[in-house]
């Protein structure tokens, strides 16, 4: 199969909103090319933890337009460009494709339950066939905790057949590491994520391409010292601590607290703002939360050496 | 509470798509048309059987237009404009309100699992905040085994609390008797439809409004015969006829099965296409649902004495 754009640490960059509720696109570019210059490996814009679904189709072109305008390059850019409906997905997947993204990230069409793995794969070829661009290439989305809807292991092993050149890679947040184990035996090569930097160093170990993880929002630095140590003597070290940062995170809900942190050290309050049908973490949490990463010694963007 | 503006059998109506798999406005319309002439007392438009998740807001917008200018009264129109992005259900039910639709169908933003009841109600409130149409009337779909996410109880009495004008009632799609029988008895007046037609004769005998029924598509004239008579000496008896008829098709996927029936009876194999990611039924599961709709004696749209 072909080879993939990314290797290394994807973040899957949190979406400002304005006090009225709408994307700021001048907040998520400002913080995507901070989140580059952390190091960040890539871009994995418009995914679960970007409130991408709670955005409709037009609103996330705006942003990439706006993002790509700030100088933001393509080529480090993964949006998530799956949706329920297939004209949703080739319009957004077209759209990236035009703007020279490095990959898009492709969720399963997730309302209807139980379809056979046949209609995944009409769905996905679909678009493929529709998009009808060379240089496209796909990275699957399995979230079945959240999609409930998942790519399985043979109907990935199908499109990567059908479509060696375009179906390069998975991001797996399934959160099950025999998923993960499963598909970097079958399909070597194959540019696997984990979805959480839990897995990391084991992933790496077993040929995995990096991860893409929520937690890069707020800890690129700490991430990328796995991924850059990963056969030095202190890699399991490295590993404990992004594990101890990420357990004391998703202790809250992921996307709130996030932003919560996001908020608290960029002394930026809007950063606070989600879309319903989340909530903002209300004041005790968001004081607990910030105690528990104190604790860590915790500082958004903080400079360590390397180990 | 305001009265809502439907009562009786409403159909989810099926969605055809053309051999190139766009929506198809003529067929579609023609349809609908067809529907009303067989008694139907509301159209349900882009619901679970229609596949309108399979559908961009801008294919939905655009076939309710067609539908509206092909002379079928808004009136009798309650369009699904639920969607997971608030500004979707907005432009959604922006548009349906300003057709003077007599209501519209709102599913929960369905992609997060396990929001809280705060989240689904800023949904709403949002919702009926920025359209701001005094005659807007809504109906909650609640249909967790598809959705996953549904209307809570204690959070429907909210909402009817907090906009008494607008929510006027619900779709009971759980499966579940219990849950209807809940909101029967917690809120009298509270417009309640089950989602199937094998509920329909027991809600009606405690208060129910009517049903919204996938099986409606096939079947109108014989499930107005429970509701016309549902207090007459052949109520249970109308009852066990179409509960066999609905439990014949469930015994097949249902939106393919109701277009594989639609296909044979018109004559017109089109009818049979779905969206990816259903499939259309196979030529020997086909073969199997008509013959077994044969025994029923079931003929499309038959003109049988009223019980």
């Amino acid at each position: 199969m072909a080879a993939g754009n990314f290797a290394g640490v994807l973040v899957p960059v949190l979406t400002p909103f304005t006090p009225e509720g709408a994307p700021d696109a001048a907040r998520f570019a400002a913080f995507c090319r901070w989140l580059l210059s952390e190091g960040a490996d890539g871009l994995a814009v418009f995914g679960t933890t970007s409130e991408a679904n709670s955005m409709s189709p037009q609103e996330r072109m705006a942003l990439l337009d706006h993002l790509i305008a700030s100088g933001v390059p393509a080529d480090k850019l993964m949006p998530g460009t799956g949706a329920c409906a297939i004209s949703d997905a080739i319009a957004l997947t077209r759209h990236a494709a035009g703007h020279g993204c490095g990959g898009v990230l492709m969720l399963p069409p997730f309302y209807y339950k139980g379809m056979p793995d046949d209609g995944l794969y009409a769905f996905v070829a679909g678009v493929i066939d529709k998009v009808a661009a060379p240089a496209l290439k796909i990275y699957l989305y399995h979230i079945p905790p959240v999609a409930q809807v998942g790519w399985s292991l043979d109907l990935v092993g199908r499109l990567i057949h059908a479509y060696p050149d375009t179906i390069v890679g998975l991001k797996d947040s399934s959160g099950e590491w025999q998923n993960t184990a499963s598909l970097l035996e079958r399909y070597p090569g194959f540019a696997v994520f984990p979805g959480s930097e839990v897995f990391l160093l084991d992933g790496l170990r077993k040929g995995a391409a990096g991860c893409i993880t929520a937690t890069g929002n707020i800890n690129v630095r700490g991430i990328r010292r796995v991924w850059q140590n990963w056969q030095g003597p202190q890699a399991d070290a490295l590993q404990a601590e992004i594990t101890t940062l990420r357990k004391a995170v998703q202790a809250y809900p992921m996307v709130p607290a996030l932003k919560r942190v996001v908020a608290h050290f960029l002394g930026d309050p809007n950063w606070a703002f989600v879309r319903p049908p989340m909530v903002p973490l209300g004041e005790a949490q968001s004081a607990a939360l910030l105690a528990d990463l104190k604790k860590l010694g915790f500082t958004l963007g903080e400079r360590r050496q390397a180990a």
